[in-house]
């Protein structure tokens, strides 16, 4: 087996830097219970405009936010271009109402299906003195 | 669409908290060019051993690795039964060697098949003063 089956489990009804709603659909809503209990949360989506395979077969990019003019690996990049068009952010939960999550600081585009949410636990996923290559740290974080 | 397809990318060779080994495999290992800058990478691999229906049904979860006894949703969750049996792991880079990258920290079982690389960039991905509920501080991180 060299695939695998991913299954929507939402999708981002308002995109938005500063307020984006996320809706999960009624059959998965009853996984969301005690979310509200973390501040943060990694969303997991499916960059669904580049779901093709032209997209999906690049390896190398040029990261041209970043300003820099040198090819680099997908895979040492936040390119929405890459084999599984997978998009990870963390977000803050501004709250949650009738299976609809209000967030800050969503980098997805509306209609964006939403594959995995998961709780933000800084003692797993902070690493606050990570080393990364000077060219990050023009233009947008990721 | 509800669903979509996900490609393996490459697969854990090795297992352990210690020092992992991620094999890339040959058609996807250009995607690794500049990764050695980083020093933390986000893994994101398939919990193969989980996907079966019955596991990806399950939306409530009691946390027992945390010593509590109150189900909790999926989502507020990182247990490996989920709709999409998905890993996210940060992991040091300890050295990249012939597509193979030899890591620590990784809590992905053996041969289980990776689905994506992304740098750890802190300006993103870090949010140390995040908040948790008590019951994640007991037992393993996630």
């Amino acid at each position: 087996m060299a695939k695998a089956e991913v299954r929507f489990i939402g999708v981002v009804e308002k995109a938005g830097e500063d307020e984006a709603q996320i809706k999960v659909f009624p059959e998965y809503c009853a996984g969301l219970k005690g979310i509200k209990d973390f501040s943060h949360l990694i969303i997991l989506y499916w960059i669904h405009l580049r779901d093709r395979e032209e997209e999906r077969r690049i390896l190398l990019v040029f990261p041209r936010r970043h300003m820099i003019n040198v090819r680099m690996g997908v895979f040492a990049t936040r390119s929405p271009s890459r084999p599984n068009p997978i998009g990870l952010c963390v977000v803050k939960l501004v709250k949650i109402e009738n299976c609809v999550l209000t967030v800050k600081k969503l980098d997805a585009m509306e209609n964006s299906p939403i594959i995995d949410i998961k709780p933000y636990i800084p003692r797993a996923d902070t690493i606050s003195k990570a080393r990364v290559p000077k060219w990050t740290m023009h233009g947008p974080a990721t």
